[in-house]
Parts: structure tokens; C-alpha cells; sequence
């Protein structure tokens, strides 16, 4: 009887066409059978978001080599995880849902923003073993060579042990050409300020680009993601869906209302 | 010296139009000194997504009285929190944050897609106490009077106490005429099915909806969100955004990665 390679589904929120997508295919398409559903274009920031009003389709692409298939969908990454599974995995579940490699930075509070982290998400609220592999660089023409031997070991690892329920990995590479190893590490707490580009409209009134710097509120905590990868190391958050603040409980108890 | 009102920003996913806000600004106007600033139109599902690629505008509103401030902006409502209190609030930040009253409901996983409570993570990511209100009824005609003194009671606590860093409270009504009281909850653990509807295009091709029927993996569970809204209770769950999975650090640090 042949053995069934494992099924391996990735998308990202930098589109199909993404270098960091591209990447990724390359460096794990050996470990299993690889199928990529992916936004046509730029959804960065869509975090858990789905398309509710309005339909959406899939289109066939030819990018990513012979062996591979491709698919582009016109919706969010969650869309693309919903879709790929109704649509092409009624056979065989995935057995590991990648996000990545994302363009730019998804520890701290960005875990709650990024459509990258989103792809994880929604594995693990299917139940499938998922991780979110980003690099802190935005820039198209990022070098993600230095994260190759990481990603297969971690790959390899959730392949062959799996992740407990409810329970993804959020996996940031800070850019340098080489690493001092992978910490694993708890969220850090902080928060973007100075979001918001005020501009004249040439036709009247005021319109507004959201920016923004991070301001980190822990930058000695040496047991946070962000300080990992200040000092060079790759940052693993494990990240849990269920977001109850259990310490909270008995107080909320405590107003009686 | 005049005592200053707690300032009480408010927004939704269901566009600054909707029944839920309009009853939410009734409800707690004596409360406080009142923003509105809300989608223009349904954001449903659009959990912690931003605009990071299109400019934004806002649109002043008038569709609350005379005494309320609204704005209407055309993007997420995450995007609504950013702007109002960038160009609203530059003297005196919210005391409180209240996303909702939502058409529908927000337990469970729904805390992840959810657009309400978008708003209220946004809230808390700024350390500004937040809560996020959600009707079990989709309907636009929904009935909301049923809320309103536990929807006073909760808001008046929070001001008066406000709320620990990064926990926020994502509260839900059960569909009833009478609540039998409150349960504070932990989120149920459950999953979307059948999530898609594919239809044949008329040009040819396929397109698809995201629909779906909610499966809970607990339904005994009596501690769980889903369980107190299924027997008449009003569920408060308070919510973290450090979503890190302590419980699993130890064993990703095993794999010596």
C-alpha cells in the first residue's frame, strides 16, 4: 500500500505572486503534496477577516512550477483556507496549514492585525496543526534564504507531532543574514501610535492614510517576542485561540450583576 | 471646577445606520459625553482588519440627535476607532470604548471574526477600557429594550472600575424577552461547517458564498459562553489580547529547535 504523502495547504496575505509565498513552496514542497490557495493581491492587515456580502472566486494559476498547484482567490486569507478546503480537500483534510512567509513583522500586538496570522488562525479553529512564518522586512525583494533550514525543522517537527488543540505557532525571523537561535517566547504588550496621514483632498475636505509607529511598552522583557528578535533570535509565540482571560473571571463574578 | 463627563467613543460592524448603535447611544447618553464614529456600511466578519492600501474619509452624521456626535467613515471598524480618536479626541482620549449593539451573535469562536469586538481589542490594544455588546438576532428590527439595563449596569461598572490592562469584555445577550441573570463564561470551543455555497456563474465558471453552520465541540460544557446564552443567560467573557499558549511553551522548547 503506498504511503499518502502529507497534504500541506499555504497562503499568505501578500498575494499569490509574493516572493515570501514563492519561498515557502520551494523550501517545503519535498515534505509533502503542496496546494496554495492565496489573495490576488495585497490583503496585509485583514487579520480573522471573511467575506460576508459579497462572492467570491477562485482562479487557477501556473506560478509556482508544474508540481504545484496554485489557486488565487479574489477574498481574504481566511477566505482562501474556507474555499481551498470546501473546494479542493474533500478527500484528504489538510494535515498542516502555513501562513508566509509574510513580508514584514507579525509578533507582538500584530498577531491581532495580520492576515498571516489569520491563515493559522483559521487552521486551528479547524482543528489542523497551522503555523504563520513571517520576516521582519517589508521590502518585495526580501531575502528568505537565511529562514530556509528553520522553517523545514519546525515543518517537520508540527508534521510529524501535531499541535494540541487550539494551539497555532506564530514563527518571526528578525532580518539579519544569520540567526543566534529561536527563543520561544510570550506576546509582547504594546501599541502603534502616530496611526494617522492627514491630507488636503484636491476636490475638498480631508481624507487620511493610516501609518504609524510601534511603541513597545516591555523592551527589557527578555521573555517577549519582540525582545527576541531585537537581539537576533527567531521568535516563536505559540498562540492560543481561546481568548478567555480566565485571571479576570472571579472579579467580573465579584460586580454582581 | 466643572467636573468633566467620561468621554464614551462608540462603534459597530453594522454601519452607524443600524438599529444596535441607535439603541446602544439611548441607552448610555447619560452616561457620558457621546462619539459615534462607524462603518458606513456592514462590516460583518471583519475582526481586527485595517486599511493599510486605500486613504480613508469621514463623513459627518447626523442621524442621532442633536446632542451626538456621529461620523461615519468607509472603512473597517477597526479603521473607525484609529481615525476618531486621532482626529476627535487629541485632548481628551475615550474613557471608554463600546463597540455593538451587534445583530448577532458573538460568542465562541465568533470572537475572532467578529468586527464588534474589532472594536473593542482596538479599545484594549490602546489601554482604554472596552467592551463589546452583541444581540443574538440577525434581523434589523431586532429588539434591544430587553438589554438595556444590564447594558447601563455593565457600562456604569466599567467606568467606575475600569478594566485591568489588555483584558477587554465581550458581552452577549441570549434571543429571549427575560434573561434568567449572568454567567461569566470561558469561550466554547466550536467550529464553522458547511461554509460554502457555490454557485454556477452566468458568464461561465463558478463563484462562491461563505455561509455556514455553527458546531459546538461542548455543548455541556456549563462554564462555556455558548452554554449560558442556550439556557437564557447573558454571557460576559471577558477577553485577553495576549493570546499566548503558556501551557505549550515548555513543550516547543523540548523540540530544541
Amino acid at each position: 500500500m503506498k504511503e499518502q504523502r502529507p497534504l500541506i495547504l499555504i497562503s499568505n496575505d501578500d498575494g499569490y505572486h509574493a516572493g515570501g509565498i514563492k519561498r515557502l513552496v520551494e523550501f517545503v514542497k519535498d515534505l509533502g503534496d503542496i496546494l496554495v490557495c492565496a489573495p490576488e493581491g495585497h490583503r496585509s492587515g485583514f487579520s480573522c477577516a471573511f467575506t460576508a456580502n459579497s462572492p467570491l472566486r477562485l482562479k487557477e494559476r501556473h506560478n509556482m512550477g508544474n508540481d504545484v498547484r496554485v489557486y488565487s482567490c479574489d477574498g481574504t486569507p481566511v477566505d482562501c483556507v474556507k474555499l481551498a478546503i470546501d473546494q479542493f480537500c474533500r478527500d484528504h483534510q489538510p494535515d498542516l496549514i502555513i501562513g508566509g512567509i509574510n513580508h514584514g513583522d507579525n509578533s507582538t500586538i500584530n498577531n491581532h492585525y495580520s492576515g498571516t496570522m489569520g491563515v493559522a488562525l483559521e487552521g486551528c479553529m479547524k482543528n489542523i496543526p497551522s503555523i504563520a512564518f513571517s520576516l521582519c522586512d517589508h521590502r518585495s525583494d526580501a531575502d528568505f534564504l537565511p529562514l530556509k533550514d528553520y522553517i523545514r525543522e519546525i515543518t517537520r517537527r508540527v508534521l510529524a507531532e501535531g499541535l494540541p488543540k487550539g494551539v497555532c505557532l506564530n514563527v518571526n525571523f528578525p532580518l539579519a543574514p544569520e540567526f543566534k537561535g529561536v527563543k520561544v517566547c510570550r506576546m509582547t504588550y504594546g501599541r502603534w501610535i502616530h496611526e494617522v496621514k492627514t491630507c488636503d483632498h484636491p476636490r475638498g475636505g480631508l481624507y487620511h492614510w493610516l501609518v504609524g509607529e510601534y511603541y513597545n511598552d516591555e523592551p527589557m522583557a527578555e521573555d517577549s517576542d519582540q525582545w527576541a528578535l531585537n537581539n537576533g533570535y527567531v521568535a516563536i509565540t505559540p498562540t492560543t485561540i481561546d481568548v478567555t482571560a480566565y485571571d479576570f473571571m472571579d472579579k467580573v463574578r465579584s460586580w454582581n450583576l
